[in-house]
């Protein structure tokens, strides 16, 4: 394709995407109506449901697209069909059609998997449970293949897929499956859509993510529940244990008190912060208040975003134990149970990480308590280059598509899949994203802006035009 | 009724008792099956048919037997046909027919309200929710009233009774009802059946019984739920913050941290502990070990049965927040809440503890939490005289039928009751039950041994004898 036939073509693929722009929220309605919850085993069919549907899609724009098996839920998978010399450079598309749980249920304003789209000019937005983590981000990529499909023969770049469902649950059988299909899905360089803008409408690719440990602790003590009456005070509490363990993992500081916690958390360069702060990143206020906060709770000394982007952390993401419904009941429970995260930044070891929790807990556990413990992942820090020819050629789509300066930003997410694309693959990712701070993923009410997902799409469509003209390395 | 008939009608009523057990077992089962859990509003109508149910069968008795209305479920009171020149002593039987909540279902071997004896020898037992607390209890009197009037037309003691539907559920309502109704309930001596023998078959009437103050606490951050990776560090974690307060109740030597909580609590003369230690009651092994556990968690310098009996303290007896399923997800929750009891002694100040608990709890909040708090009742500690013409006639009939020396000891549980009745009514009360220690009761597989049943009916027939004897006052 030549220079001018490509600007016609990508004009072409633009302006279909504006005329189709309903057709394309009809056909993600339709994925967001299946109930791919990954973590809870009675949603396995859905998910199944949901791979098929993502495959069938993508058959229809003409890729060979199938299920692929795993121990757990199925992986799509995705290629051009096999043309000899064919020199475009090649990428891989990841998300997932995998989503969250959508409790409390009584939260949610419309019922999360029969998705609306509701609110006036820059407010309207699609909110249903995916319809900004993943399926609203994947779909501005396939909507984009086939908006070139419509304005051109060919792809600008050779495009191959892979869209799993478990990065919800852990992800345990990712690695396997990329390690045994490594030399298939090597590709030049490796697209991400699960990030976010920054701020209001400055595009923004991601290059430095937060690695992850997940923990499960389980506190036993008496082997039953027991009347707090008869046996409070004698009898040990679990709850109780555990307060006291999840109050010694962070000190009055902010500090996580763990040893060795913060070996191999780097210092961010003084250059990269002025940059930051020149966007105005260092604005708690901007930062928290539309969650009704105020006060960074983090590691004294650092901003809200540094806190967020650069700095590790513990957080209890749920506990539970004794009688927790209406009323009062005077039990000493049998157990209690708490599930903790760490996000992890520069070389922090997540096997370290999690040894040193868990001898942490053990040598604080009184006489006549136990714990046991459940490993939910983990994952190292993904630090990408600042610089490169992809990297460029995506700045300047994401400038032309927006209207101003995309950036270069920090996320405090974790996406597994970047690391171990990276080092299983040794491929390099570019994660751009179009979601918003104030999408609610996870939360009741998730939302995508209608303005993310068009814009989303046309992005895509620049993208791929721009890294068609990069020479292959 | 001379000496000589009334040994006769007592021996014929024990005979008629021994010899109708089936069928008492059998009306217990009826009561049984009645799903009566005041805490929970879907059983109101259940709780209603339980009172209804025991004023049928009082009515069976000559008794004059009704459903009283209150705010709540209401009450079952009972007189005998009021009888000019009646001079016998006039006893007030107070007992409860509401029953705990089941959960977690999933550990009862067998439905909690379809009851079954199970077991052989020593170990036969009724299980189900409420075969002990205090169905099973307030079906020995009742069941005695039986015998006696089979045995004779009328009964050694005036008698009256009270069964409340609330003592389960915070119990708002009982002060007024007592309060409204209080020359119609005054009695001589008022008889409670909702208590434990001491270790094997030790009868014992309990002096001291610890008071209660419950709280909930909510504690509330961020105005939604958020993605722990994305707000995780920076945002206030109201686990964390709930998890911080509950460590700081009680330090490292297991004392209450609240300010002014040990003002009224009373030291135990030395008579009384070596007496408790002579009944080989200063052995944790014993007291613990049952229950799979080895070393008191309570105050440094008291054995577990003092920490229990006679020691004031703070349980965490629920707590929630966050994700709490299967598998894992990476929220910051916008809440999380825990009920709190503290257990009272002496002349400990259940509102002043309230206020204290209230204040720690505020002043400890970090910037963007907030604290809401709920009552769940509250009453004084109970000490009752340890002597007594009432108390000698009833340990007189307690050693006569268990067959050896009743012991007079204290209670860790509450029964605010027992504090009403002497503030509202003037009225001391006999503490008098079968219970065992792994009853179960508040907790799945709940059991009340068929021993504790039968020879608790016998020794309610004794108990009516020998109180026929005392002066009035």
């Amino acid at each position: 394709m030549t220079q001018t036939s490509m600007h016609e073509a990508l004009a072409t693929a633009l302006r279909t995407a504006d005329a189709q722009l309903d057709d394309s929220l009809a056909r993600l309605f339709d994925l967001l109506r299946i109930p791919s919850i990954s973590t809870q085993p009675a949603h396995a069919g859905d998910c199944r449901a949901a791979a098929a549907w993502l495959a069938e899609e993508l058959n229809g724009l003409g890729f060979d697209a199938g299920l692929r098996e795993t121990p757990g839920h199925p992986v799509v998978v995705a290629h051009e069909p096999v043309r000899p010399g064919d020199t475009r450079p090649h990428v891989l598309f990841y998300g997932h059609y995998d989503v969250q749980p959508v409790d409390p249920l009584s939260l949610w304003d419309s019922p999360p998997f029969e998705p609306v789209l509701i609110g006036e000019a820059e407010t309207r937005r699609i909110v249903a449970r995916g319809a900004s983590d993943d399926k609203g981000q994947v779909m501005t990529f396939v909507e984009a293949l086939r908006a070139w499909r419509a304005a051109c023969v060919e792809l600008p770049v050779r495009v191959s897929l892979l869209i799993e469902g478990e990065e919800e649950s852990g992800g345990a059988n990712l690695p396997g499956f990329l390690a045994d299909n490594a030399d298939e899905l090597r590709a030049d360089i490796a697209l991400i859509c699960d990030t976010d803008m920054l701020g209001g409408r400055v595009p923004a690719i991601c290059a430095m993510l937060r690695g992850l440990v997940g923990e499960e602790v389980v506190i036993r003590c008496a082997d039953r529940d027991l009347h707090s009456g008869m046996f409070g005070n004698a009898a040990r509490n679990p709850i109780a244990v555990l307060a006291d363990i999840v109050a010694s993992l962070r000190d009055a500081d902010g500090r996580v008190t763990l040893p060795g916690f913060y070996d191999g958390v780097p210092t961010i360069p003084d250059a990269v912060r002025s940059r930051w702060a020149g966007l105005g990143l260092d604005d708690d206020a901007a930062l928290l208040g539309p969650m009704g906060l105020r006060v960074p709770a983090g590691e004294r000394g650092f901003s809200a975003m540094e806190q967020v982007w650069v700095r590790p952390t513990c957080e209890i993401n749920g506990i539970v134990g004794g009688y927790t419904g209406e009323g009062f009941k005077t039990v000493l429970p049998a157990e209690a149970r708490a599930k903790i995260s760490f996000r992890l930044v520069g070389t922090q070891d997540p096997d370290a990480i999690r040894a040193s929790f868990r001898r942490h807990v053990s040598e604080r556990l009184p006489p006549d308590a136990t714990a046991t413990f459940h490993e939910h992942g983990g994952s190292r820090a993904v630090s990408l280059p600042l610089d490169g020819p992809w990297l460029r050629a995506s700045l300047g789509a994401l400038s032309a598509e927006w209207g101003r300066e995309a950036a270069v930003v920090a996320s405090g997410g974790s996406i597994p899949v970047a690391t171990l694309l990276l080092d299983t693959l040794g491929m390099e990712t570019l994660l751009i994203g179009f979601a918003r701070a104030d999408d609610r993923i996870h939360s009741p009410n998730e939302k995508y802006d209608l303005d993310s997902f068009h814009h989303g799409i046309r992005s895509w469509i620049r993208v791929l035009a721009a890294l068609a003209t990069v020479d292959k390395p």
